[in-house]
């Protein structure tokens, strides 16, 4: 009516999926649910008037699967044109859950993308087998720690960096507060901790790298990773939340920066808590390693935060399982984790880990380094 | 003990606060949850270790004020030091509510920025009194539209865009899911619709605009935005969830792009469901608002999405308040708007508004000209 019905879509339209649990109070409900997330996700239009035939038959969102876990809870799998993510991750993240994360009970349960969008998003660089190659580290879980706490200058915050590279830590970070404070100086706090570790490792021998965080303003997050890569740092901290997932990728495909990322979890808890979301697995696992990080960083079990073992469990999975040839990255478990409860922790993780233990190993003893001594020794 | 407790924190500190919403099963366990946001969101770091003196006094959040609301619902008003936020977006956005956003039953309820902020962070180039001017129209509530479905190629968006503007709508965008498909390219779209509106301009003597959807990938959004400056665009439309909120504020700040920008929900969702998340206000609000977005899209009560009349005032109250100097900003009501709804619309909003009516209009009749006079008609 309004529309010739003509398209530049190509045919045969290569397809993606998302699997969505929906909440809805019975069957019929749900299902209306699942066929509005189709238009809604899509074509954003009223479904009668949208052009028959090509379009009507590979732009909308087609449910591909639908079934109930219980009385008002059910799974739709709907697929989605490759074309319309338009090759671009924000239009990808788009499709999959933009005007949606609007509607209530309507979860992004798991991704499952296709040889094309895994050759258009490559995902990381390095992933696990990466590195660990990096690192040196062939069979055992990476030991990562922070440099904190926000309002130490850079000087002493370098000297923590020294002790912590001496006692054996593999991978040491800014704490994802830490950007460009008048009172802490990006440049300056890189060009100091890079070197503190690379002293460190003269003396050692270990491969420990720094990782400043160069989460900030969208025109300087390039430049700051290239700045930290000129000064010395081994990897880069990015919290998507803040800056976009974006800017993983770009980051990730940058032949220049070739830096492991690690992706920190900031301003991104509201997605997986209730009804409305997106689950950890998809979240901290899937779109993390789309986007390019290395690593996923996320509160542990047990910690100061509130996930359980089987969410963390569903994190490992959207991190590791096969996905389009996509390298594994790794799992990071952190957020108020104590040497006490490493062991535990190994039980559920195995050696495909890295362990983010930031204010408890200053919480262990006074002395950094035997501290961080004793955090290898019960990880070896 | 780990720090000689120096900084180079400048005294006295400047500090904005944020009203949090808290949940707890009592006022003691409420008030340790405010207490643990105070430190969380800033030094990150066992509290007891904390540098004493000027940085235990000063970069650790405050309490400043704690209420009950009932038995279980709290607000704690904690303010942080300015330079917390190393003036930059993502920064205030992380001290905000990064961390505990992993953390339930926290929610950010309203942002009290200070003139320091508002130094940096200019907020809206236009607001609504420009936004008024560009369009030439003083005291009626704006008409907004949207180009779709994704799928019809450029061509015929751009008849289309020409009827709207022939029957008097006066900002035309695309719909937020088109972006640089293969079948509906970026610059082949903005340069038919730019010249599609601009000879219905000539034609009617009205100063109708048309504002292309550029979210895209983090290096191509500011080229997209010159490029659509170039062919003729008269504003932006950008959906922050997927890109950060600092690419609205980089391109708000840009003389050389210079155009209204309007803000889109599109992956926000999430954070204004539940207990945990951000409210109605702050986000769709004061956040967009201070990102430097002219308008705020958010679904209308009574349309396809959920909000309330109460949360949608609320956004009004955000978009519009005093906010240190910050330009008011337009509340764009939008989410399956019908034209028989807008009377209803119109004793809940007043004459600052913009309706954005996109399928409602197509649904109204197969003369899209005269739909939009009709929309025009109600209005005046």
């Amino acid at each position: 009516m309004f529309f010739s019905g003509q398209t530049k879509l190509k045919l045969p339209v290569q397809r993606f999926s998302v699997d969505y649990k929906i909440i809805g109070n019975n069957k019929e409900e749900a299902y209306a649910k699942a066929k509005d997330i189709c238009v809604e996700q899509t074509a954003e239009f009223p479904e009668e008037l949208v052009p028959q035939g090509v379009i009507s038959d590979n732009i909308l969102g087609r449910i591909e699967n639908f079934r109930n876990i219980n009385d008002n809870t059910f799974v739709a799998r709907i697929s989605y044109a490759v074309d319309s993510a338009a090759g671009e991750l924000t239009q990808l993240l788009n499709v999959i859950f933009g005007n949606i994360s609007i509607k209530p009970g309507i979860r992004v349960e798991n991704i499952n993308i296709t040889p094309e969008l895994a050759e258009k998003f490559k995902g990381p660089r390095f992933g696990t087998n990466g590195l660990r190659g990096i690192l040196d580290v062939k069979d055992r879980p990476l030991l990562f720690t922070a440099l904190k706490p926000m309002g130490v200058p850079a000087k002493e915050l370098a000297e923590i960096a020294y002790k912590f590279a001496i006692g054996g830590i593999d991978i040491i970070k800014d704490d994802h507060g830490l950007s460009n404070q008048p009172f802490c100086d990006f440049e300056e706090r890189v060009k100091l901790c890079a070197a503190a570790v690379e002293k460190a490792n003269r003396e050692t021998g270990n491969k420990s790298i720094y990782m400043p965080n160069i989460t900030g303003p969208h025109s300087e997050i390039v430049s700051r990773a290239k700045k930290a890569k000129e000064l010395g740092a081994g990897g880069l901290l990015i919290s998507p939340g803040l800056t976009g997932f974006d800017v993983i990728r770009e980051i990730a495909d940058n032949d220049d920066i070739n830096l492991p990322i690690m992706g920190h979890p900031a301003f991104l808890g509201s997605y997986v808590f209730g009804e409305n979301g997106i689950s950890h697995k998809a979240l901290f696992g899937q779109i993390m390693r789309l986007a390019g990080a290395d690593g996923t960083i996320y509160p542990n079990f047990g910690g100061r935060f509130s996930f359980t073992v089987q969410e963390c469990e569903s994190i490992v999975e959207g991190a590791t399982e096969y996905m389009e040839g996509l390298k594994p990255i790794f799992p990071c478990p952190a957020g108020g984790m104590t040497l006490e409860s490493i062991p535990q922790s190994l039980k559920v993780y195995g050696k495909n880990v890295v362990f983010l233990v930031g204010g408890g190993l200053f919480k262990h003893g006074d002395d950094l380094i035997e501290s961080s001594r004793y955090f290898r020794k019960i990880i070896e």
